[in-house]
């Protein structure tokens, strides 16, 4: 089957952060393709990879990228379908700088911007948006997010059958 | 026909902004509806909205909140498909508190995040999202587009042709 | 006897923190409930928790959270007695996204906001809260601002006595 | 009936916020004072007030301040129960050195700040605060709440009859 | 004389701030083309623009942009010759996202950035750029540095002689 | 007899808040010369006025600039004695483009930074200074305090009498 | 010989950034004091150290703290001589909040404030006070300076001499 | 033959970054010399180092500087030929301030800001301006920028061949 969902990246130090999207995306049986594209340093390779997105099946493309986060954007000015953005934290500004690079996109260009280093979000949103049309996805997510619920749960109910005390000491073991 | 996007907001005070995510859905030919409801001072009527929101047949929630803004976040904790997040300027922080509170999700609840007071990609994204599994709206955003590129094709040769101090001089009248 | 406080985070990973509420609160023989309630990922539990509170007998709720923190904001918008925000420093800026998710709240609904990170504040805050009916906290409460100024007195009378070189070399054994 | 709550500001230049605080007060039928006191230009003023405010009746302070605004904080110093601060927004900074300088409080000594320019929601959460110990305010609490949710309850309804172009209309007039 | 200087905005918007650049350019006798082309709403023909401009004769281009400022940068990564950005103040966050936007490029895709709407020195830079193998415009800008220098001395010396009060209340006439 | 304080400032944009240093210095009868200087554009009258001001006599110099205000640093890194910097508000940054710029100087080389835009305070401070050796000006000093806390006490007791209300009012007015 | 400087500081915490003010003050030969006093837990020591520091000879006050800072302008609320502040780094915000507490005073209360952390240029702005009625001091003060300038261009040398790979080889071990 | 590029540092601690700018000089094959210069520090060497730079046969000067960072500023007063600014990121403020000393320059003095220790595209900034009337160099720059594209691509080869587990895996070697 094709891959539904590009996720790209300016830098290959970004891959750490940008693979939580493809493991979120792997849970939720959501086929995709990764790959490292500078839109600065190859911006050939990048518009031949954004305009040849569409025919290749792609309905969402997740860009990562950090500091003058232009990957984001310059993507969404080509691909007709939803590019998802992650800013990635930047040592000196924490990436606030990057977040607004992807964040404050022009009148026309939607970026849909996720958390500084949220590249799990941003694979569940790029699933969500395909579950729009696919019922069975969307019981995935269904099902993904109250595992999310049941973990949080269990936490509070040993919590409260331990203490705080004790949990934290079982934590910092 | 139902609609499938659901435009909402925590105060009408927001809804000169939010209304620009109406007026282009309306040219993209989606169908919307457009509501106010505090999820701080009526949290039941929101919470009974988020819950509903997937048998009314909405397919995306757009939701626009200010300052402290949880009413992205609370919709994206409970409706399953995609919230877009539009922050809104605010008089003292300039809508950067906005932007924190909407953007900055935990993991497992995303919110796709627009510019500040960035309604109108608000919309544009929405019908991107449908337009994963509809060619035809695929091609009115295609048309769409086509159209902001002419206007400013049009404005770049009027400046070629009558240079900047008079292009200037004619917008200031 | 019935507890007045109820501490609430929306991660375990915010429990170091937030214990400091729960130590200052023991000393100042306050009862309270301390949970794990994430109001993203359990909005219902959440929604149980925050609208049966006054019913369980909390007076003040102290709510911590990180990032696009609406757990407090939320709790204020359904339990009707005070809420008290405890924003939790983040990794990216430092915590400035939750003080701001947290303080910037709307006309109508409150959220008594310290310090980042500042839970032992959030207790005091809830003792001081409770106090304002109950003549024998506020004199614990005093005792323990007395205490807290002895401590700084007795460092100030060491330093005085042994001069700052030597306090330096002390206090970097 | 003895004033149980104080209002205070730095500077009548601050009156034109810190009166919502008042306002709020008197729907809510909580007896108040209020007046003017600046810290840095008349210090012994200031600790006067701050000292004997206890035995005025006072069981919350409110204290608006902006800029290096150490009012609210130099209060809760002195004054043993719950001190309210509000943040006056500034022309330079936006209210973010205001908010800075009250919520940054260190352990020992909290400050339950709101919003900038938050007045209102002061003189709401010193109500609440009352109210932990007085079951008729909390009454009147809730019924200004359910007035709050009410007002957009009814701007929803007109919103939905009217449609939003029609709405904009009437209130740009 | 082919023109040496290409001088390109995002939007007609930008144009009051960006025809300063072109007046210092004529005060200093530099040739330059200004025109307005959208790397967002037209990638293709910015593509062509930026490709094209080091045959079109361009020694260097100034870029200025808004928000998330991607137009500078894009260049940079296209022409091999020196960019200049110049930052458009926003209306929310003042300019501090188009800055961030341009200045914070990775290694190896330099963008000369100047003051947020500094576009008088951005056109100073590129004359001060063409200079370094041109003398006879060296020692124009040293001319122009020369009369701005004179200028403030000019209002140095009023000042000396008329007092400042009576200079403000002919500056405020 | 000779001016003890040398006011300058970075252009004639500036006089209008840098005057209100001249404005309190003449209250409290200490002599002051004022002189717009840029160090930018004249960098040699700036030098010869660094390096002459101890000889003038000066005892403290102020300089006020903006953006990235290196006037006062400047002199602080040629003049011996104490040097108050004056951040002056900008329209895109709020004016923490200046404070940075001013206040974050070197081991070394200390400028004395007040509020943005606080002109007054550095001429008071200026006073300060020089009445450490001279008891004369520090009773003036001490006269200027009192007049400011009784101008807030009669606006406070005014507040007492004729309540809000009113006196919002009659400042509307 | 009696102190002539107060160096005071919120916390035994700030003592070693502190010390380097009462380091630079025995170069230079000035006598201080040095003391821990916390504004907020001290109220009445922290009134009576300030009340009495004119009395005691204190002719400049230097005044350390963090976070919601008070202590500097609470200081200078009452001693009528030159006040110092040093905004102390703080673990969220990088010590902006301590800046914006000290530096922001209003009008009628100036504080000196130094770079974040500053507490060696706040000795020597202390010495540059004390020096504009003291001869020898200001020559001590220029010693200093040029044994500052002395390092930096025995560094410079070194540079020239060896390379920067050699350089930083050794700088590295 | 003569440098052509001038480095320039206000403090040996910023060797290790501005060594940077050297190193890809050296790779561009463009002559340059590298030192240390306070201007805080040592005005007065610093101004013959700007005055001369002309006559040493300098086309463009980097500097690099940390805090309030005048040194890149002052350079471009006095140098006539373009000035690239280095903004060292501190401590406190992760560089933010370092930033706006450097690019917020008043009109007539521009300084070519590049990122937040970004003295390697300060170095290639520096070959390009230099390569506007030089073939050769211009030649070398398009093979550098080659040499960054194709370690990209080598990347993304790799990922797409041996996936992102193995590759983090052999990242994290």
């Amino acid at each position: 089957m094709a891959a539904k969902v590009g996720i790209v990246m300016g830098s290959d130090s970004d891959l750490e952060i940008m693979s939580k999207a493809a493991e979120v995306l792997e849970v939720l049986k959501v086929e995709y393709d990764i790959t490292v594209i500078s839109a600065h340093r190859m911006p050939d390779v990048f518009y031949d990879y954004a305009k040849g997105a569409e025919d290749k099946g792609y309905k969402v493309i997740i860009a990562g990228a950090g500091g003058a986060a232009h990957l984001p954007g310059m993507t969404a000015a080509i691909f007709s379908l939803p590019v998802i953005g992650v800013p990635i934290m930047t040592k000196s500004l924490g990436g606030v700088d990057s977040l607004y690079s992807i964040v404050q996109m022009p009148a026309g260009i939607p970026v849909a911007t996720v958390a500084i280093n949220g590249a799990q979000n941003a694979g569940i949103l790029a699933a969500k948006i395909l579950a729009a049309s696919d019922e069975e996805l969307l019981g995935r997510i269904k099902e993904y997010a109250a595992g999310l619920k049941e973990t949080v749960a269990a936490k509070s109910e040993k919590l409260a059958k331990i203490g705080y005390q004790e949990y934290l000491k079982e934590s910092n073991k």
